[in-house]
């Protein structure tokens, strides 16, 4: 078996098939640690997470958060209303800044592509031993969502085991706003890596053609939902941003429902054992009849919030050791 | 000596006597690890308290965060401003995140009253292991304010045994907005249930006669001052939300103080060892004389947010602990 | 060696060239401490470092915040948007509920001179036996960042021995917006204390005559930059804010850079040897060029804010263990 290489975890782009099997092996020594009554290990005592969300985050925030603290990090937070990019510091400053009080993994949020990876390249190119962990940079990718979501497909199909290579030739439909996702960006990589059929669903102005020759992979394109859920041995529902409205990309939210919206009486084109994943926050009755939602027999949604704080341990715990030998005897 | 049986803190309505004297002998433990010089004990390490205070708050989310991190708990915090709630996810959605993330504790705020129960009821039918504390819900109930005021009381009483028999017999005035408090109304339960003689003051149009019988406890009623401070052993003033002025409930803020204003003058009126008691924050000059408050001789004011830390401890420790035999072997 | 006596940290116009010893000589200690891989004393165990920052601050706060969790102390924030001053409560009640929680030190600014001081007084006429440590009040002063401006210099001179001694005789210049800066007004007392000459610098707009007699020390003006820089070994370049250009304090961006920025060929004017520090955030191309600015072998920006963590650390641990037998026996 291969050994961790990475510093950054900036993209999916360039995952090999190795390397989704050790972040799901370790996510999974996590897991285990997150049933105990005390879900806390010292694997990073002394070292600092820096959360750098220049998007506002609740929900992923805290997840890193937690996940950090239950590695024993100390953390620091940087909340952007108050803070000296408003006094017209570039946000390059701003994260050396962070770098220079002694910052071990920055976890970065930018409603700009490309900022997390600028970052990191500059930080390289200073010799800096530090980690940029992406948490999402406008459309382009959301790493830590797509590799949850692979965690918690896994894990479904087998808990004792849960290997990428599960997914092969397994069906998996995406629906909703392909274009402006990046969840749905870094999971086609991740999907079509681990060898899953992909296939995109959505009306013609939330996903163009382009997206069927994805970094050359296979992947199917539907503007109709029956075909997408036929056979699907997963349907991952995309959040879609009411905003969208306002630029005359949707007609209405009840349309959207009716056009895309995944019910209990849609899931029947499906594999008996199908499941439903959405990244959250839920707008519910519009991506998702809130019924189906709330449904354990089909709804893995409560599981992905689960599977991010694991996920995220895991993550943080390789960057952060960033030893193959120490790797090589994880103990957790 | 019963044992603490409740998963949830919601409301002092059911509270029994010898739950209120399992809160208080808690209280006085802790009350003496925070006279140490490390006021820190392990007991929920590696647990995690989620404050998600849907209504902003400084005072009581940090005394609450303090009781937690004391006990050696990860905590996260929720702030509304720029959360999922914004994007269109309901309240229970959001609760549902932190549990799904593995809180153990919820200590929620909101706005409108029930949302703390509703919660609770929600994840009680669902099976979660998961315990709400009700930090203040609309007009409805803020019980550990209640419990810290208790508290406060009858440590001054008596420091060794604090027990909530020394009430008995006891003339408590609450003076001010009653209408609009959910600090008198968690205060009406837990005086009249250890047996204090509660007699409530304010302008008719903010204490309506119903007040006089509060869950068929004897309650007096009075619109002036005098008759109610007359050989008071404790004087409560509440908060007056000076919004009640738009809402001609109330002419003006001198009118008022010198109406329903507490100074030394009218406290010649209560017994000589009258202690006089504020939630904050306080109006200076409105509820109470700026020289009153800063009087130690009547003034319990500090001493209340100081029981306020040792009180919550003892509600973390309670519902998180929460097995009678580890409580009953209470080492701290 | 004179021993620790303070237990505030208000203003640095009383510090004696002993106390700046035992500070630099504390921070080196913690500095070593930071350059290990388990950045983390258990100094403050068990006990509340709480952040008051009225005026609000991410640079700051968060170095301090570090600084306090690196002693493993607990930490509490206050931020004024969601508070109870929006409730009209006054400062020093904020503070006293501090107090009243179990706060052993309070870091505190405020956008008014003199707030930390007046907090401070307070609590020592109640007999309170808390430290108040002021992090910036107004134009008035701001000693921790002026502590790590001297530490910063003094390792650069000689990182085994950083004493204030090594400044005697320096050439010192401070360059930008005196008038309206804390920085500078700490900067005057620590620098003049160790014996360095301090050439003030800026238009006359923002550096009035009078600061020619600053505390009766030697202090040459300069309308001019090329005599400031002239054979100086140090220069300090302030933060310019941008909102005087709108009260006609000064003509443009662009003119202020073309008389008193500091690129690399105003600084051959200087020492071979010279360095340039700036308290940032810093303005691009306005203060300071934006290559200087990014060259490590004159500036020494980074290096100011890795020296704020362990300045920070060395005051949090001198005012808080606050027992000169601790102290001589100091061991990290």
């Amino acid at each position: 078996m291969t050994t961790w290489q990475r510093r950054h975890i900036l993209s999916l782009a360039d995952f090999t098939p190795e390397e989704y099997q050790i972040v799901l092996r370790t996510a999974a020594s996590f897991r285990e640690v997150l049933s105990r009554r005390t879900k806390k290990v010292p694997t990073l005592q002394g070292r600092v997470v820096a959360n750098l969300f220049f998007e506002p985050s609740t929900r992923t925030r805290n997840s890193f958060e937690l996940a950090a603290k239950r590695l024993s990090a100390d953390t620091l937070s940087f909340a952007p209303g108050t803070s000296s990019l408003s006094k017209g510091e570039t946000i390059l400053d701003t994260a050396k800044t962070y770098l220079a009080m002694g910052t071990d993994i920055m976890v970065i949020r930018h409603q700009e592509a490309g900022v997390p990876m600028a970052i990191a390249q500059h930080f390289d190119h200073l010799g800096a031993k530090v980690s940029i962990l992406n948490a999402g940079d406008g459309q382009h990718q959301h790493p830590s969502q797509a590799l949850l979501d692979l965690f918690t497909i896994c894990t479904t199909m087998d808990a004792a085991d849960p290997s990428p290579r599960l997914l092969q030739g397994k069906k998996i439909a995406i629906v909703g706003d392909i274009l402006h996702s990046r969840v749905a960006r870094s999971n086609l990589w991740s999907l079509t890596t681990c060898g899953a059929d992909v296939h995109l669903c959505g009306p013609p102005t939330l996903l163009p053609q382009l997206f069927d020759r994805w970094g050359n992979r296979r992947i199917t394109i539907h503007h109709h939902l029956e075909p997408a859920l036929r056979d699907a041995d997963i349907v991952m529902t995309l959040r879609l941003q009411t905003e969208r409205m306002k630029t005359n990309l949707l007609p209405s939210l009840s349309e959207y429902h009716q056009n895309y919206g995944i019910t209990h009486g849609r899931l029947r084109l499906c594999q008996p054992q199908v499941k439903v994943m959405h990244p959250g926050p839920v707008n519910r009755d519009v991506e998702i009849s809130s019924a189906l939602m709330d449904d354990p027999q089909f709804s893995l949604i409560a599981e992905q919030v689960t599977s991010g704080t694991a996920i995220r341990m895991a993550l943080l715990y390789l960057i952060g050791v960033g030893n193959s030998e120490e790797l090589k005897n994880l103990k957790l």
